[in-house]
Order: C-alpha cells, then structure tokens, then sequence
C-alpha cells in the first residue's frame, strides 16, 4: 500500500438544489450532493487559482461513489493527493450526480429524464466557478469520465469545446452497434417475460439483489431513455429500440440512438475537437462490451480527421479500471496548465 | 430410465462417396458416414415401405452423433424405437455429415465449403430411395433438426417443396440481428488478436481443448463461409461481416446474410410452405441465441401469410434439448402417413 | 427511491492512532478512520446518552466501506436514519478499521497480524465511551456485523459478555470445515503456481485487477494469520493449511483453526452467550460458503445448551445482504433500550 | 483433420448379460453393452494372439460413450486405429459398462450398487479370453480409464495384480479431501432443499436438462454408494457424509470413504504396484477437482515406496482430455509386450 503523502487535499460535499432537474419526469431529486475535492495548495495558498476537471461516473454510479473505500483502490482523493505528491499538477475535480431512476442519464438532456446537459453545462460549471478558487476560463477546464462518465465527457466536450478545453475518455460508450445492440434481444425477452417494461422495472426496484440480467435490461431502458424519448411513449416517454409485442427490431428507434454514438457525432464536431488542447481515450482490449473497437474506429477517425490525440489500449476488460485516472488525470492537469 | 422396447430398429452406418463434395474448396472429406435407421418393422415386413425423414445435426455435429451414447438421453435409435412402441409411425431417419473444417456447412452450397445442399437433395435423397425401401414420394418425405439442423431443415423445406412434405425445426437458426450480429464484435477482437483469421483457425485446430470463446468465432466463420463465400476473398473464399484491420461492421456483407435468413426468405417461399402438411418449429424461451423471438417472428409472419403452422415453446435454453424429439417425431411420422 | 427522512444522523470520521497496533507486524498502518454514526436528536439533545452498536464490516472491508455510495443500498447513515424514522431506537453506530495486509484481522489478537482485538476491545471502547455520549454500560453496548464481520461479533461477543449484551451475526464465519477446507486445495494450488506464499502475495499485490482465484487464496491466507500463526514460521509467521511442498493437508494445524470456530467455541462459552439479551444470527440458504450450514448448527447447539436466541434464513446468496440490517438493528436497539 | 489411416480396426458390440449384476440393488439392467475394439491385424492374421486393455469410463459414462462422435476429437477405435499406423502396438481394447442408476459404480462391489468389481474382473476377463484371441496372461492384460475410470483403473491394478500387468490413470479420483469433501456441504444443502436424498434423485431424474449443481450432489451420492453403503441405510441403502437433519459431517462415514482413497490404499498394496510392469498417472493442473494434488501426493508416496511410475501433467484442466490416451495407450502397448 502507497504511503500516504504528506499533504492531502479536502471534499467538500457539496448539496446542490437543481433548478434543471426541479419537477424531472424521471421523479429524481433535484438536490444532488456533487463532491468538491480541492487540492493540498488550495487552503495554504488562498489567493491562488486552480484549473478544474469535471469527472463522470459510469452507468449506476454517481460522483459520491468515487470517493467509495474499497481494497486495493484508492478513493480519488487519495489517488489525486498521490499524484499531485508525484509532480501531477494540481486541480479541483468536481464530481456531479447525474443518476436517474433507470440507473443513468448518460449527461444528456432528454424529455424521459429531464435536463442533465444543462444541470452539468449550464447550472455546475458557473455555481463551482462562482464558489471555489477556479481559474475560471475554457482554457482551465477539463471533463472527464468512465464508460457512461467516458461517453458523457467526450460528448460534452464535443459539444461544449467554449466550455472544456480538455477531455479523458475510458472505456466510453461507442459504436453503438457493437456495445449496445447484441443486448437488444436480451432486454426483449427480460422484459417481455416481466410482462413488460414498467412491471419489469417495479419488479427490478422490489429485489434486494439486482441480477446480471437485470442490469443489462436497465442499462438498455437508460439508453432508451438518453437516446430515444419520446413524451408520446407509455410507460416512461421512452421509444424502445424493439416492438414488446412482436420482439422486432426498430430501425427508425435505432437510427436515433445513432445520433447520439461518437462515432456519429464526430462527423459534425470535428472543428470542436480540433480546439481541445487533449483528447485522450482509452480502453481495455478485453472489453467486455467491445468498447476497444468502438474506440479503435474513432481514434482511426481522429487521424483521418486531422485532430491531435492520444489512444492507448491495456490489457484488461471493463470493470475495475481507476487505475487509468493515474494514465489520464495528469494528461489533463498538464493540458490544462496546472502547476505542481 | 425407460424399460428397452421389445422391438427395436436398426441403425446402417452408410459409407457414401460423393461426387458433390469431392475436391470441395475447404478440403474436407468427400467420403461421409451417414447412418440410416431402419425401423423395427423394416426387416419384419420386406415389402413394406416407409416415409423417410431426414434429420439434419446443430453446428459442429453431424449424422453419427445423434448415436452418441450419454447419461439420461437416448441416441436417437433408441429414442425411435420408444417412440414407435408407443404409437409413433415408423418411419426411416436418414443422418446426414456435412460437417466441414468451419464446423458446419448450414446445408447450403457454398464456393468457400462445398455443394451440401447438393449433396443432401441431389445425392442422398436418390441413394436413399434406391437403396432402402422408402416410399419414395415426396408425400412420405420430410426433413428435421436443431439449431443450425433446424435451420437446415426448414430452408431445404423451403426451398424444395418438391422433395420434402413436412418439416420440424427445433431452435433454428433465424433472426440473424438476434442470433449472430452481437457476436460479430467478439469474432471480430478474437480474431483480430490472433493475427488474422488464417493464423486464428490454425491455432485453434492446434488446441486440444476448445474454448467457448474460440467456438463462438468459429461459428461466425462458419456462416460467412455459408452466406458470403466469395471466391475472390483471402483466406478461405470468404467475405466477413467485419473489416478485420477497422473493426468495421461491414453491412454490405451483412446484407448477404440476411438474404439466408429464414425471416427474409419466408417472403418469397410462402407459396412453397403452403404446400407442406407439416410445418412444425419449437423453440427454448431461454435460448442463449435469441431464437425464440425470431421463431415468435416467424410463427406471426407464417399466420399473417396464411401458413398453417405448429408453433411450440418449452422453458429451456438452447443446448441438450433432444427431447424435443419426442415431440416432433410422432407429428413428423403422422404427417408423412406413417403406420404405427 | 425511499424519501430522504426529515431528520438524519451525522458521521464523524475519528483517526485514532491505535498503541495496539503499533508495529504491527504486517507493516499495516496503526492509524485508522472510525466512522462514527451519530443519531437524529444527538445534537437536538445535548444530555442525552445513547446506547452504543459495533457493526464489524466483512473480509477485505473496514468501517468506512460501510457509508459507500451505492445504486438501491442505502449507506449505513442513511439507512439508520430511515430505521430511526419507521420507529427503530436511536443508537450510535461504531465502525472499526481492522483491514490488513491479509485482507482482514477476523477481529483477534494475532502474532502474524497485530492486536486487533485489543485494539477493538481495549481502545476503541473506552475512546467511544469517552468521547461520545454513549450510556457507557454494558447493557447499552452490542456488537454486529456481516460474514467476517459476523465472525466477529459473535466471538467478541462471546469472549467479552462484561462488554457487549447484544450481538446481531449476519452469514458470519462457522463451521470451517464447510466454509474453509474446500478452499485449502485450491490455495494450495494457486501459491504452488506462483512459487510461494511471498512471491503469490507481492504479485497479486502487484495486479491492478484482482481475480477470484486470488481472492479466495487471500481469504486462506488471511484466517491462517488469524488461526494459525506462528513468529517461527517464513514467511509472514503463519502456519499454513497445508504443506506447501508435497499439498498435503495438516491436521495439527487444521485444529488450530477450529480452536476458533464458533462450532468449538459454543461449548466452553454457553455461559457467556446466556447473559445476552440478544443473540441473533441468519443466514442465505444459498451462501457460496455454506455458511447458512454452519448457522443452523450453531443454532441448534444453542437450542441444546438452552441459550435463548433467533435464527432466521432468508432467500439469497453471501453478497450484498446489507439489506438485512433492517431487521438486525431495529432488534439490537430494542435490546439495548434505545428509545426512539 | 488427421488423414484416416489405411489399416484399422472393428468395433463389436457386445451384449453382455451379467450374472453378477442379475438383480442388482439399485434396479440397474443386467445385460450391458460392452464394445470391444479389434485392432487392424486381428481379420488379417486369424491366428495371432493380441494383448488386451480395458478402458473404463468416468463418471456418468460407460464404454459405449468411448465411441461417441464429437468434433475434433477423435472416438477411441480411430484414435487407436491413428496410434497403431504410428507404431503403437496392436491392442485389443475393452470397455465396460459399470453405469449406475447413481451415475457410476467406481468399479467396485457395493451392497447398494451391485458386484461390478466382480462383473470386470470376474466375469468381463474370462469372457473376453474366451471369447477373442487375447494373450490371456496377466502379462498382456492391462487396465486404464480417465476420472472415475482412472480411479477404477488404479484400484483394480492394485487389488488384482494377478490380472493386470500395466495401468494409466488419467485425472483418476484420489485424495478424497482434496476432490470430495469440499462438495459436501453442497451435496447436503441441494438434498435438504430438495426434501431428501430419494425426493431429490426422482426430481433430478425427471428434469430433461441436468443442471450442474445437481451432478455435483449426484457424484456425491454416488460415491456414497460405492464407498458406504449401508444394507439397512433408508434410502437406497447407503450411509451418506452428512446428517441431512443438523447437516454435520459424519467423521466415521468419512473414515469408510477413506479406506477406498488411493492415497490410504497404496499403504497396504505396494508390493501389488511393485510387479506391474507400468503405473502410469497423469493430470492436468488446473484440474476443478484438484486430482492434480493427489496425483503429486501418490507420485510421491510410489517413489517413497520404490514404486517405479511415471508421472506426468499437462496444463489443462479436467474435462474433455481424452487426448491422452496418446500417452498412455502406447506406452500400455509396449508394457504388454503388443508388437507394432
């Protein structure tokens, strides 16, 4: 076990009421707790200003669950302080509660689950900018995120390079067709032996232990939710990517999901990604979702396209894999000029 | 265990040369054992003539194992024989091997495997008729199997109404986006990390032991060897649903596919399942490869076309389902006019 | 979602520098975070004392993995405070760090590990009682915790009736013959293949991934420091399950272990056990590790030796039962008189 | 695929009918079908005498199984047939059918399962030698199986040198504690769910898919079978390792099971070992049931002895390594002398 540096910084808990979520369709709260971690200068500098990233959690997960004790892991404060006492340069991280009831809203906005892409972009950034000691610019700003945090923070930099200068990307969702789809008959058959999909989900939220099966039909019901709402749609305001009562595929559900894969986006967004001073990504080769080859496509992409970054691979599957922060977070302080 | 029938049939191990195989692109054997089963009537009564059906074995098996010995499930003979003890029709199975180094040729002709559907219709069906005291007629011919036999028989039936007058198809393979497209992403990363598809099926005829995630490659192999031969392609003749240095998903290829999907085909072959006086297909509502929505697809497109038609469901996945026999065989035997 | 009670508790996070653990001899830090749960009306009533709950985390966990943020489990904070709004009394909740090298302490005093027990029983109860407005009695002071964690309890419980008066054991450690011995062959096999005992843990040390395999080597390792150590045996002074060299089996040493199953303890602790006002245990019948064996015989001896006690079995396997401290603290609060 | 050599062999099929097992215990058929495997020169050269071995299944199989068809492994005529056009020498190869209603016998005489030491040794040999043109001596007689069937060829080696001259033990059951034992408390728990032993074996035998947990608890009972049975024992007469009521282990039933342990058996049969020709073991080191730690403890236990052995392992595990038998029949051949 690493010693534990000398010098470590704070989290603040912060309780955010969202004026974004306020009345979701979901039935979320809208007072979220978003951990603030500040970094050891922070307090013994207290005139200094400090870059700041936005880190995602994956599908399930919250900004809380990153500061989780666990063996053999640190939680991310600890894994920053080791860092930063290893020369990484020093940065707030901010970590956002975007969870849904169906276990994610993947920081989209989205009619099934209300406003994440704005609570993030438009209500976390100017309220932790007003708050802490950040430097407060574009240029000082990074996002980054695992899986559905890795999708989530590619996304937003896309679509936001005036916000983020900066982005990581591990094991993010992409090339839907190959992490989403292959589950498409598995969420039908689930959920049509539920007796469809909102017996299925109030039968799923009553088990105290949630199975594997389960999880891939709520990740796909999230997915649904994030990529194809639909206000018109019972239960939920959701389009589903298959007909419950015959089991077809929907084709014109699909191509909606589509728009929102990376490998879709970056077709319109490579200006945006040309701006950002790093686009980092990563994924494990036996990822059980087959987000290597999703990542492999875009970075290939990347290169047609003329945009400077970083693709790394290592050996390892999905679960798991905090160890790349120790890869990525001090790619993303130096971009964004962090002094150690 | 069942009391052994008093009477009981005969198995003939046929060793057939065939001229439709012989030189066949992926160098398998064109000298096949197929066996043929006589039924207990058929040495007690020689001049008495019987319907014949034709039961085609899943992926990586062929006619000889259908003899297999094993705990708790009888070799088919002795299946047979129970069954006509208790009233079933007797009836000839004839046990065909087109087996090839892909592990299964799905009864098609292919320029990357070899004439199968030649083999079966042009060359068995006239050797049986010839050597054995069938009926001879199409009337008292039908044809059967599981998984990629039950995929077989019904697309032989589909396109031979001529020769077949029933048909039972256990768990076949239909739905391709259900049954095969998730695994192409799999085939795709195991490929690929084997260097290549050349370099993959090599290793994995090198290993004494198989490992699932080689026999899922395999299978997918298997079906580009059936579906999208292509004798300009390296190695092997075949064009894959991939692009092995991109990861692509190639839906030119993938179209070519669904061309043998037995959801495509049915549209054309309506007229041809009419004509049959069993249509017969079960399927597990577990089953691994998803093909119980696309028998449930099947089953509504045959209603909507006026097809009658038996459509059954048990609650078991896909693999040891060989008691699903005792199902279709009475029904096959009582179809084809057996006498008991 | 259950709705965020009105009133909620407050956890402390103590570092205690434990003198027990001083030096241990794991090389494990003597410094530990012990989260302490404060309830609802301890800060609304200044003179109030409340009794006082240790809730022992399991193998690989320590106190603070007990407040980890989840998706459909409530962090034990939260979930206290709902079990205090339904009408549960109000206690306060101790939560130990006995995490080591090994993966765990089992809650003993051991020359391989340290003086954990000590450390539990000698410093942080008199640290609790002196700094919280605990009642301080031993009628007002239980014990509880989950499979290692459960272990725990009920021996400290049992070894220490002038401390505790209540302990609550969820799918705790017993019958080692059941949940252990199977275990020692495949330890055996797995430390052989990595050449050693030191050499296995620096490499699984070393593995950012952490398999099964070595966990269920590690949890060996960790009761053989717990059961059988021995300052002369290299390395780490423990005495293994079995010898290393030739995979055999030992018997003196196996004895040793079951000198510390709660099976062997009962017989010389009746006595102990009768004092309690609660002894309560359950149990999945589906636990991968048999425990739920183990419960119903010690239950049953129990029965024998006229200990009032209960015994309930639940529905479910060893892994994520956090959910049966709903019916475990709402008990252990009314048997140590906590007013709601 | 390897070329099918130009010489082979025949297949009988023996039917068998015991007198041994002529109202057996457990309702198992006395007429077995036993296989007996003529190799290429035995037509050829009507005079010559061959030596002979037999080969006995594992658990659940019988000698028929031996034959089966199965991708990319061979059954055992061609792969002797294969062996043979190597330069092994010819062999006559039998294998019997000691098949249970309990899934297996282990070879031996029980009062629960039936005198199937007797039938091989007492009524299988004599037969054979009047039967088919062996050698006849013990000399030219050996004996070899894999698992259950390697436990059973190690034992009756041991306990019958007078018959036996030569013996392979290929991942054969020994050391009890390692391979059994850990299944006990399974066994008890999937007997107790399911009501008791008898309710339990009339629901396992009517299920059509046989479920993993259940041939887990068969094994177990089956082994009880054979290594405790008990004639006033309710029900099927046999003394089981565990109190179904309070789910103990039972220590002197235990003792019953360890007299017929390889490892306590070779104490008293090492002058036996010590005048066959070869002993032969081998086993793959991952095998699940840690046959690979017996192997090395009864290695070790011959060479302390002065057993001359050999003793081999490979890295697989337990199921489907029939590709041995490439080892072992050769080595069998020139042990009894079979000339090439």
């Amino acid at each position: 076990m690493a010693e534990t540096p000398a010098r470590h910084g704070t989290v603040v808990l912060e309780r955010y009421e969202s004026r974004a979520l306020a009345g979701n369709p979901a039935g979320d709260p809208n007072v979220r707790t978003v951990p603030v971690y500040l970094p050891p200068s922070y307090d013994l500098e207290p005139r200094r200003r400090f870059p700041v990233a936005y880190l995602l959690a994956g599908f399930t997960g919250r900004g809380r669950a990153l500061l989780n004790d666990a063996p053999w892991s640190e939680p991310i404060d600890q894994r920053m302080d080791r860092l930063v006492a290893s020369g990484c340069g020093e940065m707030i991280l901010v970590m956002p509660d975007c969870f849904t009831r169906f276990g994610g809203s993947q920081y989209l906005d989205s009619t099934a689950t209300g406003r994440y892409e704005e609570h993030l972009i438009g209500e976390l950034i100017p309220f932790v900018d007003g708050k802490y000691r950040t430097l407060g610019t574009r240029e000082a700003r990074g996002i980054a995120g695992k899986s559905s945090g890795g999708y989530g923070a590619l996304v937003q930099a896309m679509k936001h390079p005036d916000r983020f200068a900066a982005v990581a990307c591990h094991s993010g969702d992409m090339c839907f067709d190959y992490c989403y789809r292959g589950d498409v008959p598995k969420f039908c058959s689930t959920v049509q032996r539920a007796g469809g999909v909102a017996a299925w989900l109030e039968a799923f939220e009553a088990r105290p232990q949630k199975k594997p099966d389960d999880l891939a039909a709520l990740n796909l019901l999230a997915m649904a939710a994030a990529y194809s709402p639909n206000p018109a749609a019972e239960p939920f305001g959701v389009d589903l990517p298959c007909d419950l009562s015959t089991g077809a595929f929907r084709d014109e559900v699909w191509r909606r999901w589509l728009d929102h894969d990376p490998l879709t986006m970056i077709e319109s967004r490579a200006g945006a990604l040309r701006t950002l001073k790093l686009v980092y990504l990563d994924c494990g080769t036996q990822d059980e979702w087959n987000l290597h080859l999703g990542a492999r496509m875009f970075a290939a992409r990347l290169r047609e396209l003329g945009v400077a970054h970083q693709h790394l691979e290592f050996d390892d599957g999905h679960m798991n894999v905090a160890y790349r922060y120790d890869v990525s977070l001090p790619k993303l302080a130096a971009a964004l000029g962090a002094a150690a």
